[in-house]
């Protein structure tokens, strides 16, 4: 990717849209985020008043920034966001149904350029900006969170592929007829080992096939179990806890080998809460990717965790979107 | 890709670089083959003997055409060749050891500008350029025959990866502690059940397993067997044989449900041998992609067979990285 040309005083303003809250940023061409913002994306079951009340909160942050003039573009990361068409698809978290053109009216509204991509694809961008990978023109992002997310950036680019879907690897199948995911109905899916549901799953087996282990995971029913339970047990040495990260991290570092040899990456750069565990976590995915990488492509590959903070990574990286295109 | 601006007269060459030989073809921007020679490849220990040999071959040809200026470069395919460094690298099939610099020897005596790559690669180009994949600028070219290669594109451009090495598809491990690759040392990797040997080897489990169905098969020792000899029984309506291409598109068809939700491509064009079985190949290869593809990808990819005589492809491909270069 070349450098873009970026006059001292252009802003990209970054919007991040969950299924509770929108958070917005003015961020400069460094990563610094100079004014965040949020309003609720739920209380507008008319996307159109979604855009208004999001217009008059960004409108303030626009001024103390100098003005529209200084704002070089809008950049959005949604669920099931298509970067192509700038359309949010059938997502199933947002209160908007079927096909909503989410870039077309924000372009319409604020009279700026927009681009919109799915939430991992906007933090691999935003890793690539002002993170863990600057420079690098080949790498993959995995974010593992409720869900395991994706993006692939090959020759300098993100790889969106012919719709504009590409890059769900937290989709692929690792264990041909493995665990069952319940929102996809595939079995065996990464997704369905390495997202905070996988974590908690693994460790409800685990506690069941060790009953004479113990752990201070049987504290909490399955209902309640979360994962950051899990990390918190592993810390203190706890052995469940600790053959969950262990699990986990075969799983990941299988399903990763594999990503290696499609796209041979300088670095897979992981985000999210499990990359708080630190080696518990990544020993086990480097040991497992290694052994299952073909001799030419051992020991090459940096594993890395994301340098961006969790909380503003998604505003960083939708604002990143804005200096990264080439139109 | 932009099309490349291209005089009338403008000609490139193309040389694949085999284990026994070495065949080369001069070729114009449309993939038409208007010269065709080969020299042995293995009778020439030292590489610069196989260089001098070549030139000498080459020239004749170049002449027909009108001479040196009419040339705008040499491509080159060869197995594990690298792009980057123009080296092919420890290929257990050649006669030169190490890593040897073929594509600077080519540039140096030719006085022509050069491009290496594998085979796999090549083929992709070359489809890209002159084949099904015309125009398309995300695709996944799959070539099945002793291996099995694979070559990317995606935003129109071949992926290498940072180290030249992208691509390595058939490595990709399908089944976990499934069949073993006798050369790679993996367990359950796509190329140990779809290439040649892979065919061969589900044959005699098949065959074992169902020691009382008949089959034409069992005429062959298990030395003697072939994959062609599955495809020949298959066509005669032989139990075993028409199993064989239903395991063998089952396993094919899973990993390119993996490799559609990396790169999310247009098109995946199969070459080689088997595709000759057609429908019986391609029916269930579509089939258990399509079963394991998460819904928005679905009844979308379409899943061809490449347009290039398989005798020429490998020509045509190392001739196309000349036209495809943007240096």
């Amino acid at each position: 990717m070349a450098l873009p040309v970026i006059s001292q005083t252009q802003y990209a303003i970054g919007i991040d849209i969950g299924g509770t809250n929108t958070k917005f940023g003015i961020v400069d061409a460094r990563g610094d985020i100079l004014y965040r913002g949020a309003i609720s994306t739920r209380k507008h079951e008319d996307v159109h008043d979604f855009i208004e009340e999001l217009y008059e909160a960004v409108k303030p942050a626009v001024e103390t920034v100098g003005g529209w003039n200084h704002i070089k573009g809008v950049g959005v990361g949604a669920p099931n966001g298509n970067y192509y068409k700038g359309t949010v698809e059938y997502a199933p978290n947002l209160t908007w149904t079927g096909i909503v053109p989410l870039a077309s009216l924000i372009k319409t509204k604020f009279a700026l350029p927009a681009w919109l991509t799915n939430d991992a694809n906007a933090a691999a961008v935003g890793e690539m900006m002002y993170g863990a990978a600057r420079g690098m023109r080949d790498f993959i992002m995995i974010t593992l969170g409720t869900g395991v997310g994706s993006g692939i950036v090959a020759n300098g680019q993100l790889i969106y592929g012919h719709d504009g879907f590409a890059g769900e690897l937290g989709h692929t199948i690792i264990i041909p007829g493995g665990r069952h995911h319940p929102g996809t109905g595939a079995y065996g899916s990464l997704e369905a080992y390495a997202s905070a549901t996988g974590m908690k799953n693994t460790a409800i087996e685990m506690l069941a096939e060790h009953p004479d282990t113990p752990s201070e995971l049987r504290k909490h029913s399955s209902d309640e179990l979360e994962s950051h339970h899990v990390y918190e047990c592993a810390v203190k040495g706890d052995k469940i806890a600790l053959q969950v990260f262990e699990y986990t991290g075969k799983i990941l570092g299988m399903a990763l080998a594999n990503f290696v040899m499609f796209s041979s990456p300088e670095a897979i750069v992981l985000f999210g809460g499990p990359t708080k565990a630190g080696d518990m976590l990544l020993q086990p995915v480097r040991e497992h990717m290694e052994a299952n990488l073909l001799p030419i492509f051992r020991n090459k590959v940096k594993l890395i965790f994301s340098l961006l903070p969790e909380s503003d990574a998604a505003i960083l990286g939708a604002s990143a979107l804005v200096w990264e295109n080439r139109d």
